[in-house]
């Protein structure tokens, strides 16, 4: 079954009755669910989580960005968080059997409809880029909607991919593709924070480590441990399973076990079979061997 | 979501007609799935597989078994493979949300239903059973079609749980519930058959090891290995990665690596989100950070 997840980031945090009319365009779709929704409101901003397939995905992300325009004005909207629209960043996530080629696609399909439907500038960002430069979503978002407002149309580095090259009140809105976070914990028998901080170094991919880990090291005062906290980016090319494995290496040269491993959130089902996978060396398992999975689509 | 396995044996495996009459019958039931079908002509026998809800797989078991006496005479029947009835045996697995319990009230109210409305003797076994002598379906059938007909209404040990002492040509028929079982198979690193027998002698439940393991060894001859072959048949009490751990450890003691793991058919989700549970510690996991369990029970 085609799966793709849609994380829209929204600069509204207060509001509870503006999120709520973007979340009853986004039910409106039939064979969306709605995974998750968190308002901030010192940041000022919300994000909503949910699933379903492409086309239904595509048509509640326009949506919920069509009703965010509506009522959300940039003029007036104050927060910590970087931001440059009412329709902040919209990527699209392949969750099961949908390529990340496919949700570039995606992408391009409904930046181009809230460009040319909204009058909104949409820039590509991440998988969905069409400049190197605009990869990062920080470095798209840099200067904000303030900055942006003032740059647009003058400055051609900031030509939008669609839309016009001015803004409205509703901002600029980053439309891309990036794979799932996997949010993943290890816990160390220690309380030595710097040993935290040198594992977490030396897995991490700024200090040299696996491509798709961001690491940091923090104290759990509570439990007397000590703890890697990292985001991996792309669980299928740095599996969890690599991870975890180099961090009972590097643990071990300590003489520090790991005491347990956490994973927050969700987690794609297919980031857990494999490492399943590669534990129990099924070399040559097909994920359609899965009952579950053959009820549903065999 | 809850998911109910039935996998009923029927003592025809050469007139395709008739088992395609009784794959009628259960795709009949709206919500019901069917997964596999194996006829056998040596054996004279066909299995089906199918799940569903409880409702639905109860009623799909009892319009398969209605079709089954009509279509199939014992008197007729020769095969390789012991049986007592048209319809042999009927076991109800539980794979999500189930517990055995459900299964064995399932079992009763169907094994109920066909010896009041179709007059064919029931012998419920395995987790069903309401004797000792009953639990193992080899001891149910002993004496097959022919014995239980001299027997049925004269020897107290072999009056039914449900339906007649008396025997028609639709025969007698065993209905039960019992776990999903998990073929799995590990290569070893070796040619020496008599390593691969000593590594199923320790691991397997009839000669000290483990509770819900059968195991042999086998020559894989194409491969130049070895195998440790088994049926884990209860994957929740003796879970796949205690037994690799133990085939690993085994293994080691004369040298010999584990080559490979091989899951042979289907394999119930949980079984494999059990080893990576285990493999990287996640002692606080909640199966609904599935994210696609999420999306769909959530």
């Amino acid at each position: 079954m085609k799966l793709v997840e849609c994380v829209p980031n929204f600069s509204e945090g207060r509001r509870k009755e503006v999120i709520d009319a973007i979340l009853d365009e986004i039910k409106s779709v039939e064979g969306v669910k709605l995974l998750d929704m968190e308002m901030d409101p010192d940041h000022n901003r919300s994000v909503i989580t949910f699933v379903g397939g492409p086309e239904a995905v595509k048509e509640a992300a326009f949506r919920a960005a069509e009703k965010a325009a509506e009522l959300i004005d940039m003029d007036q909207h104050r927060g910590e968080h970087p931001r440059m629209g009412a329709t902040d960043v919209i990527p699209f996530v392949p969750i099961s059997d949908v390529k990340m080629e496919e949700c570039v696609e995606i992408a391009k399909e409904v930046g181009e409809r809230i460009g040319n439907d909204l009058g909104i500038p949409v820039y590509l960002y991440e998988a969905a880029a069409t400049r190197a430069d605009r990869a990062n979503l920080a470095d798209v978002r840099r200067g904000e909607y303030e900055g942006l407002k003032e740059e647009i149309g003058k400055n051609p580095d900031k030509k939008p991919d669609f839309g016009p090259e001015k803004m409205g009140k509703a901002g600029a809105t980053a439309v891309g593709a990036r794979m799932p976070l996997v949010a993943f914990n290890v816990y160390l028998g220690t309380d030595d924070i710097k040993i935290a901080k040198a594992i977490a170094k030396a897995v991490r991919h700024s200090s040299g480590g696996l491509r798709f880990v961001k690491a940091m090291g923090f104290e759990i005062k509570e439990r007397g441990l000590v703890q890697v906290s990292m985001n991996l980016t792309n669980y299928k090319k740095t599996p969890i399973h690599r991870v975890f494995e180099m961090i009972k290496s590097e643990a071990s040269r300590f003489g520090v076990n790991v005491v347990e491993g956490e994973i927050v959130g969700l987690v794609p089902e297919d980031a857990l079979l494999d490492a399943a996978k590669f534990y129990l060396r099924l070399n040559n398992f097909k994920k359609m061997q899965v009952l579950e999975k053959k009820m549903r689509e065999g």
